[in-house]
């Protein structure tokens, strides 16, 4: 057999977390939270259950759960999505990215991404016969030069990919950079993919930014979210995709032969937990306040802290301490330090060495205490 | 945007589910119980979720569930399956199918499918560039002419798809053809996906029965299982994909960015729960008493019983009563009779009318008592 990805190892989240795991390390590596789900939601889950919501879903998704996304997206966007024509849910953030690929990349397509980019877009892209072209974009302030896009977009462009808030850099895309890529994408069929799992969590200045608030935008993307990241239920494994009703229609065709159908009782579960939406406005100064506390707690240490915006991450520079390749510093923090990151090299298609640490503050303050104490120990 | 599946409509499961929902007609069209889940089962998943699993199960699937199917291969078949080496842990049989057609088809590959065939199959291979080579198998016998299949067999062969037992004619292939199949590979580059979900709803003389067993096979083979049929929790998308250690590799590779893990709480529960598998031991006779049930209750009508064999679905031909074409037929017993059944024709690439419907037993008594009177009716 020969390998059709025969560049791709083990996710680097994988690679950490057993590496973590092994050695007993804590693990701020791969982005989950290490706190407790709330009962209440649980609760829902065993309720779904016991009603009897243990056969398939509907393929789209629970007509519930499509109503709550759409309230949602009314209340804090002031915008109109349509349940049956626009949303499906998938399995998770990640199932939504794929096949919302799977729909509109063909061979010899080119796809432009901006690096660090989230691991999953790159493979699968080139899984489906797709080129990546990918923007480099560099340690401290990850900016994305849009003239410079501009010049890579050509007939044979097919799908442009964002992340917003980014994994890992913790940047935000405020709505004036979502004006300008609307203004470059004006004209064209090129097509947008937008990662939004991490909407919610935003701080300081930011607010949560949807593409779906962009008129030229909105008409040409699909648009990712997760409940993972929104309820502190990443093995859950429910998200969803919104896309207008034509690129939709093409996703589901895909999905159905995917998945065809995604849990059912965590879908009612959640669609009842949301109906007061209030909670979402509350997760940003939840998180804040973690990022918050890692970050000061490392002031006096010898790492630089980057800017973070959003996202559960926040990235820490090592040169005052080591020149040591990315990957081999994390692991020996790893084996020696007990304590599990993520090279930042890790979200680039050739290495780069910036000397950047990921770190997930989804934690326990307790948790992060004890990351506190040990990185300014180093 | 030029549609990658042109041809592909909405599956005929969604499609007879939502007409037998609007008429409020007797639904045993798509494949799922309308019988309760275990309470000792849903109990187990409400603890997995106090006991705080909720975040990203293990790309590969819970230890502990991997061990339990293992165990199963063990006991039931005798056969050795490694844990970490061949084994993931999918979102339903259809995620691992899907996963298992994206990790071998490459462009120009030929993929021999034997028609009926369950939907997915062919779709998924042309998205990857694929031809679909179908073999068609007509009623009442639907036999494999293996000589015929050798014919087909070339250079660009890259993977056979069965489904065994066969949804929807009922049909098992039981070892020698299996043997036959094996021998017919042997020496061979060509893969086998042996789709096998219905393998513990097995009924007369027919006995569960896995690729696995045949060692030509087994060295070249995905083989594919699902809980949802297994468990009576078809809505709960916990299946997994048995490969080779390379094939596996392979695999894993797409899986990661396909979905990355798959619902934590339901796995080990699931895990928990076939602690004791004698559970899987009496599956067949449960399922044959509703097969029977239903068989004998159509003694009487205008409508030729074809045999079953295995899976949830009996094959119904109303040749004596109508010479409509099947999907027609269908759904105008789903709106005049209140019964949704699904016409055999869907199962073909090229539509058929042999007058065959496939009617669902996987149903408390009482539907089935209800769906023969209506039956007898016509
Ligand atoms: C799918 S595992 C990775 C989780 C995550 O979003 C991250 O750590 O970046
Ligand atoms: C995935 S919905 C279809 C369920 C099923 O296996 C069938 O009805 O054949």
């Amino acid at each position: 057999l020969t390998s059709k990805l025969p560049h791709v190892g083990t996710t680097i989240f994988t690679k950490m977390t057993t590496l973590a795991n092994a050695h007993q390390a804590l693990n701020l590596s791969q982005g989950f939270p290490d706190f407790e789900t709330d009962p209440r939601l649980v609760k829902l889950v065993t309720k779904a259950m016991e009603k009897g919501n243990n056969q398939y879903a509907p393929m789209i998704g629970a007509q519930a759960l499509r109503d709550a996304i759409v309230k949602k997206y009314d209340q804090i966007y002031n915008v109109e999505v349509d349940a049956t024509e626009q949303l499906t849910i998938t399995s998770g953030g990640t199932q939504a990215i794929f096949t919302a690929i799977a729909t509109v990349v063909k061979p010899e397509d080119e796809v432009i991404i901006f690096e660090p980019a989230y691991d999953c877009y790159a493979p699968t892209v080139e899984l489906f016969g797709g080129k990546v072209v990918p923007v480099r974009l560099l340690a401290p302030d990850f900016r994305i030069d849009w003239d410079y896009v501009a010049t890579l977009m050509n007939s044979k462009t097919r799908l442009i990919i964002i992340n917003n808030p980014n994994n890992p850099t913790g940047k935000v895309l405020g709505k004036e950079e979502l004006i300008k890529l609307g203004a470059l994408l004006e004209g064209t069929s090129i097509l947008l993919l937008s990662d939004e799992v991490y909407e919610h969590i935003v701080f300081d200045w930011a607010s949560s930014q949807s593409v779906l608030e962009i008129p030229t935008l909105r008409e040409r993307s699909f648009v990712v979210a997760s409940f993972g990241k929104l309820l502190h239920t990443t093995g859950w494994k429910i998200g969803y995709c919104v896309a207008p009703p034509q690129l939709t229609h093409e996703f589901r065709k895909v999905h159905q032969f995917n998945v065809f159908s995604v849990n059912a009782p965590m879908q009612f579960a959640i669609a009842e937990y949301l109906e007061d939406i209030s909670y979402i406005r509350e997760l940003s100064s939840f998180f804040e306040g973690k990022r918050n506390l890692l970050r000061d707690g490392l002031k006096g240490s010898r790492f630089t802290i980057l800017p973070c915006e959003g996202t559960y991450f926040l990235n820490i520079n090592y040169s005052g301490i080591s020149n040591e390749e990315e990957f081999e510093f994390a692991c020996s923090l790893t084996t020696q330090h007990k304590i599990a990151t993520i090279p930042l090299s890790a979200f680039y298609k050739e290495v780069t060495n910036q000397q950047v640490l990921r770190v997930c503050f989804a934690k326990k303050d307790e948790t992060l205490a004890n990351a506190i104490a040990i990185l300014n120990q180093i």
